[in-house]
């Protein structure tokens, strides 16, 4: 096993499957040594995490939402790694995508779920760019969207 | 001509012109072996589509705007390749930003009139990581804007 | 001095100390050639730059929003560069969120602040590809956020 998936098992995290894409896409694409990965929609165990930062979602919970969709985006990579994490060289950005209402203004702590876990994860790989915006709506009513690039070996 | 420019004469699409950035910018940026290129409103012999999913438009009337963006996208890839589309090496990303009301969550299936477009046209090299995303709104109220990468020979 | 920050100088501006993370992720990361800027929100001297376009803001004020985005972005570039900004080569790409009502379509005039700004401090090498776009809601309810990828020696 990848020290990085020791690592997450040591967190109590098991990487799923990786997500099929939700229509005519790839999960991920391999150019050079960067690894450019789909847009991760937040889901668990128990399927969909839905709903609107700002409405009927605290910051808590999407940063939650947030977190789901790093690991999705972790799995994704792994695939792209032929199933060894280790040849991660670091995480080079995120785009965080917050479905919220038009008052809203956390979206910082909101993907910070997603990039404390790299970091708590990953350590100095998994330090990276981002941003953080709100948007109108995601797919299928999703909290989060998060995209990513990857540098690997 | 290109072989991809007669699959695309054998699905009945001529390239248009590429269309002129809105403002003052570039329509495409070649760095090593990537192109990238400018978000692409949604356009076509008849002017701008306009209109917002979940209000106006209907999810059909949306794939059609998106496959006008990957239209456009095309047009600029050509040129950012002196004419000649068959250096394309692959379709790296793209990301389809959908002009939508805050309930609106079918952002895929409008993306898929690209992305269905693209893999029809370029085959396996149309295969691409993708996000699909609902926002507020769009330049001069069209329905769909997409930007992407390609990685070229 | 580097070139740049003469011409800069000329136009009366003083780079800032590069804004620090909201959160926890870097400013930038290098990658190959490529530096990845995080998503730099409008502030200036007199703090955060807060308002929604359509509603309480006008795009001239928008525009120079965007404009204090560019002039972090920037800064952050210069750290990235060791202090020395004349190892820009090109800036490859802007990313525009402009914070707005879902009726507001003037994001590239809004975003044109940035990208005017960048060719007149870099001429030619800062040319460079855009999307601008309209979004429900940005961090801490700032104007304008915007992203870049830039290539360096």
């Amino acid at each position: 096993m990848s020290k990085i998936e020791t690592t997450l098992t040591d967190m109590g995290i098991t990487l799923p499957d990786a997500p099929a894409p939700a229509a005519n896409y790839v999960p991920f694409v391999v150019t050079g040594n960067q690894v450019w990965v789909s847009g991760q929609i937040s889901q668990g165990p128990d399927g969909l995490m839905i709903g609107k930062l700002g409405d009927d979602i605290d910051v808590n919970t999407g940063a939650a939402a947030a977190q789901a969709c790093a690991i999705s985006l972790l799995a994704q990579l792994k695939n792209a790694c032929d199933g060894d994490l280790d040849r991660l060289v670091r995480v080079i950005k995120l785009v965080g995508m917050v479905n919220c209402t038009p008052d809203f203004t956390d979206q910082p702590k909101v993907i910070n779920g997603a990039s404390d876990f790299l970091v708590a994860a990953l350590g100095d790989k998994g330090r990276h760019a981002r941003s953080a915006v709100g948007v109108a709506s995601l797919p299928m009513g999703v909290m989060v969207e998060i995209e990513a690039v990857f540098e690997i070996a």
